[in-house]
């Protein structure tokens, strides 16, 4: 579906996809044919009929044509990784389940190289007015999770909106954006949960308050154990929180990834093969900028038998993450940012 | 000393004091006679001779009285919390000593309302030239810790710099700064570690490259368990990790502080009377601006007996403290941030 290979589809009606750990690995760079998929409705047609409109708390509104909003302003590429708020959520299932929400493992993020305009100049070109505090962004996906159903969106501090690493993207890795991944246009939000950065993008509304959908102010909420989803209940979602998560593991290497989120970047990688009594420092791989994760190795020298792997990642605040899933189990499954840990069988050598 | 009161004395060459728990609970605002006190050096005679010099990566280089720097550059105020690097040290002593460390307690940190000039409004005076991007402080205190002495300094990244938040400030609480907290001028540098807001502050140097003198090359780094202070060694601290601690608790109320440290803010602070299993979420007070701690309390109903609380902030990114100290020991002792826990006996009512 959608040309997608190397993922494990959690469903198609809406489709939602994430990439299998094995092609996480494979680079830096997740291959657009494995990149995951969170949708919330159908993957809508976008004709030539398309326009992007900006409106709200502006001096001149603006109804653009992707023509003129590439003609107009100056192209940038960023490479960023996007993570779900949900990513990693099968940990969380495996304390408590979660019903109606799918059981995504560590394939919820990927790292890209986008292609766009910045939202900066387009919001330049508008004008903000008075009052002006959160930039609102609405799809043309239309969700039936909402009732009555809605077009999925979300919000981002003006401030964050008016940094240079959003972009209003048309290519991904240097090719078209594709009709599952947004086309015509998307909002790229560096260093936020996946849903601030809204697909098949056709109105950004200046506002004075956080958008008020569905979407921002009941679903991507972290609510303590015992809430329940409610119009403003539990802490908004925004910036990614610290997170790792071990992609492939032998006798003698281990490989995986760290994101550290928001303005942060990734200082350490620490992997404990004796339940994090004493640590070793893993090697950080290549860096791909302060918007990209890093993927990272340690090499190993494991004897045969069973041996437990726990890794934790460091950001440039040097916090590093909780210990366990126990204690982060929320209603929706979100944010489980635990240190990961990976089970190896190492065989007897014959 | 220095008129202190309320604060629990570390050393007195050089002078090292923190708050004491009362003190830091008796409001939001903490008293400039109880504010933490974390020198390395003499405090230094700041004569009528005093200039600050700004030089290094810059068009203009400048040499300023005091008199000039506040009449020609407007003045602000800053309410903003400063948190020393070793806060909280003493539970990473009670893991495993740590030879030539004070034992700090809850106390390294203090929120005060600050006055002074933009240090964005001098560097642009000044005219960053290119290849600027960090901007270095050097203090007039010198310090014997470095082998040859030193005088104390820091830089931080151009880019914060270069935010209105960053103060050069003669005043704290509506007072003339006292020598001890760094007269005539200190630099303040919300959310990030207290060595960052230099003292006695007479050089700002522009530059292409961190600072590389002993208190950030050696000093302020995050080593791993096994590593020994050297040139570079570890991971450079700046921002302030997420923190708290509890500063009095009774059978009916604990309160205490949480800290968010870099450009994140508390989103929520639970509090646990059956070591994590289950939590409450404790109420935020007064919220000071975003570069401020929350204090915090909760109700209890405790009944007789002795009772463990532990509690866990969380940030923006919701993101949680890690569980306990043993695995965040460092032979500096810094960033202890970990679940802050305390036994209670509470009495048989008769």
């Amino acid at each position: 579906m959608f040309g997608k290979r190397d993922v494990i589809v959690h469903g198609t009606d809406p489709y939602n996809a994430e990439t299998e750990r094995a092609a996480l690995a494979a680079g830096p760079i997740t291959a657009t044919s494995a990149f995951y998929v969170r949708n919330h409705g159908e993957v809508p047609e976008a004709g030539s009929a398309w326009r992007l409109r900006v409106d709200g708390l502006v001096e001149r509104p603006l109804d653009l044509s992707l023509a003129t909003l590439r003609e107009a302003l100056p192209e940038y590429e960023v490479t960023a990784t996007l993570q779900c708020a949900g990513n990693r959520r099968a940990g969380l299932i495996a304390i408590r389940d979660i019903p109606g929400e799918a059981p995504w493992g560590p394939g919820a993020t990927g790292t890209a190289t986008w292609t766009g305009a910045r939202l900066a100049d387009v919001l330049k070109l508008a004008g903000p007015r008075a009052g002006a505090a959160h930039v609102g962004f609405e799809g043309a996906d239309l969700s039936p999770e909402a009732k009555p159903p809605q077009h999925f969106g979300g919000s981002i501090p003006l401030g964050k909106a008016e940094r240079p690493e959003v972009l209003l993207a048309w290519a991904m890795n240097g090719e078209p954006l594709e009709p599952v991944h947004g086309a015509p246009l998307r909002v790229v939000v560096p260093g936020y949960i996946g849903a601030r950065s809204v697909k098949w993008l056709n109105r950004i509304e200046v506002r004075a308050h956080p958008w008020k959908g569905y979407f921002q102010d009941v679903v991507y909420r972290l609510l303590p154990p015992e809430g329940a989803p409610a119009s403003g209940a539990g802490m908004p979602l925004g910036l990614v929180a610290l997170n790792a998560d071990i992609l492939s593991a032998t006798a003698t290497e281990v490989r995986g990834y760290a994101f550290a989120g928001g303005e942060r970047f990734v200082t350490r990688v620490d992997v404990s093969t004796d339940g994090g009594a004493t640590w070793t420092q893993a090697e950080l791989l290549d860096d791909l900028g302060p918007w990209a994760w890093r993927h990272w190795r340690a090499p190993l020298d494991l004897p045969p038998g069973e041996h437990e792997l726990v890794v934790r990642a460091w950001d440039s605040s040097a916090a590093t993450q909780p210990d366990d899933e126990a204690g982060l189990w929320n209603p929706k499954g979100y944010v489980n940012n635990a240190r990961p840990r990976a089970t190896l069988e190492v065989p007897r050598r014959s």
